[in-house]
């Protein structure tokens, strides 16, 4: 399954006009022919916009597309690295989603998506089969540290309405920069890859526990969402500065708030945890909890794990795992959890640090760097797919069956 | 609460540049401070499009925009009807979402959403309080009818988590035209108007099941979401003929199915309710059964429960009441179920026939022939509310208490 496929094929016909062989995305809205994917993964993008003078397509950077008698836009792009795609729509300088596609939020706003398909057999761990499924329930709950009300999900396992009287071990499972608490089983597909692990019996029943990164102390405005230029270019110049992007200096205007991810541990110890465990038939102790997340996330996941190996015996990062930059020293990183390496093994049953290939060596560094410094870990990485949601989905579809074994 | 709030200040100052009194939509993505609603339900909208000839708003018509010396195009509309409105920005002829707000599934695509506040004691019904909460769960289910997998979602009431032995009546609650099985949770905030019925005891526990109208048997590749100009506008022209709109002759292309209703019919009884009652704690028979739908929901909820009176005991159309147009006799209309006066309101507990004041007066005269002809039911009007989500929020309000009695 982890195998890449980047098959170019060539295939001079099926780049212009779309034939029978191009296929519409999976994410299109019912009845959109476009975007649809070729054979070799070209994917050919039709837009309406009969008045404009420049239209392109934003994936893996901007392509013209060229105007039809009919005011209709078309551009064919190259082949694409499979799985899931945000991409947008520039029209004269609009920076828009595609209104062909269903939607989906990251970078901060609700952007069009493509999913470049993998061979069907790869597919399969996270689609819908004939197995007992789970469900994906939407919680309401109030934040004393935010002072506000919360959204989170919480996934359930099949066996959790009629096995009454089991406890089950969890599982706090983190977005990236600029998405929110859906993206999981929006774009991740948490609740299939779950179901079809657990009917194989590779993964053990768990809940797992969707919530929002962004967690700010009551009078505070500060946003993961407002340290990016997109959102500036395209709806609030006079509050983000153009050069406000990922990455920006912290404490400037539109960077990330400097005390991110602080909050939010608060708030989990504080309120979501206690949510959980009061809400639902929850297995107690730290042998009974994990906490993982991708890209932001997976550093959120580091950050509260590491900094509280009392309460989790279990953590992961996706493309996310902190320590690769910057230099890595044992004995001081991470307030020095690391310094003794059997004592740390004792505690942390898994430590997971998944990556795709694609997104450089960082990750596999950082592995080797414990590796040598007498820290057991696993490190994944996903074949041909960049830092992106089949990464993710992979990673999640390893890391599951490790733990609460 | 329900007093009609069309306050019509004048506010010349508010009108311009944004100021303090111009509040973001609760809808915007997070740190968007446009689109803002001013005191007087005037709303003013900021889009970039530094290199477009014309840009529009179009909400209850086209609104130009004036473009700045920044490539920031901005409007201010008259004073708009309080609720959830649907619109769209209109760029050089491209009719888009306006990234500035989260996206809502409606006439077909993931169309931009704006709320007019109501003032906030009368929107209290619909917003997070401190009472207990349920949750709405997605839940994957394949259909022998379609020969596809399913989704829904069902809300479980607070307490069904904690009282394992209760069992609970459901209602099967429908979306309208163009939307889908997320619509009452992301427009209609069925759970939080729920949890509060249920902490006030206005209303008996309940679930809600909430599926998708779009029904058609394997092999046909009619859509309901296919038969509207604006789908074929953006993005499909020569799928969908632009004369294909709502109300197109049936058959033609881009016309509704003609079998629509009753391939959902079929799906609901032969897949939909024996997966919820295999699944859930359910109580069981006609009289713990009910149905309601909006607009075309509750055509489709009409012509289910009137076909079906031995399966259903509760009935609620929410703008979508069938009867009031194109004559009624009680004789003959729907199979003659009206002939018996007697024996129908025997049998029907509940029939509701809600309204917004804007939407004219089909089905108040709807209701005044029926109750003419001996058939008891219930009239509910919502002041000064149009065929939008606030009306039918309203409706979820008032016909929820009536059922299950």
């Amino acid at each position: 399954m982890r195998i890449a496929v980047f098959a170019l094929l060539a295939c001079g016909l099926c780049r212009g006009q779309a034939t029978d062989e191009c296929k519409p995305s999976s994410l299109n809205i019912p009845g959109a022919p476009y975007p649809c994917v070729h054979p070799d993964r070209s994917v050919t993008f039709r837009v309406s916009a009969p008045d404009a003078q420049k239209v392109q397509v934003r994936l893996g950077g901007a392509h013209d597309m060229t105007r039809g008698a009919d005011g209709l836009w078309m551009a064919t792009i190259p082949p694409q690295v499979i799985g899931f795609h945000y991409y947008s729509i520039v029209v004269d300088g609009a920076v828009i989603a595609d209104p062909a596609t269903r939607t989906f939020f990251g970078s901060g706003w609700d952007n069009s998506g493509i999913e470049i398909p993998e061979p069907e057999a790869d597919a399969a761990y996270y689609s819908a089969k004939d197995v007992p499924h789970g469900q994906v329930s939407q919680r309401w709950y109030y934040s004393k540290v935010t002072g506000k009300w919360r959204r989170c999900y919480v996934y359930t396992p099949p066996d959790y309405e009629t096995n009454s009287r089991a406890r089950y071990p969890v599982l706090y499972l983190l977005h990236g920069w600029g998405e929110n608490e859906q993206g999981w089983h929006t774009q991740g597909h948490v609740d299939l890859i779950m179901d079809n692990l657990i009917a194989a019996q590779k993964a053990k029943p768990m809940l797992i526990v969707m919530d929002n990164l962004n967690a700010v102390k009551p009078g505070e405005d500060a946003s993961l969402y407002a340290a990016r230029g997109i959102i500036a270019r395209a709806t609030m110049a006079d509050v983000v500065p153009a050069g406000g992007g990922r990455g920006a200096p912290a404490g400037g205007r539109g960077a990330f708030p400097t005390n991110w991810g602080a909050v939010f541990t608060d708030m989990l110890f504080t309120d979501l945890i206690p949510m959980v465990e009061r809400t639902y038939r929850v297995a107690p102790g730290r042998d009974n909890r994990a906490m993982a997340g991708l890209s932001m996330g997976g550093m959120q996941s580091f950050m509260t794990v590491l900094g509280n190996l009392d309460r989790f015996a279990y953590l992961g990062g996706f493309s996310g795992s902190s320590g690769g930059r910057g230099g890595f020293d044992p004995k001081t990183s991470n307030n020095g959890v690391f310094a003794d390496a059997d004592a740390f093994n004792k505690k942390m049953k898994v430590l997971f640090l998944g990556i795709g290939s694609v997104e450089g060596p960082g990750t596999k560094n950082f592995s080797e760097e414990l590796t040598k410094a007498g820290i057991r870990n696993v490190y994944f990485e996903s074949a041909g797919t960049a830092h992106e949601w089949l990464t993710w989905r992979r990673c999640l579809y390893d890391f599951a069956p490790r733990i609460f074994k």
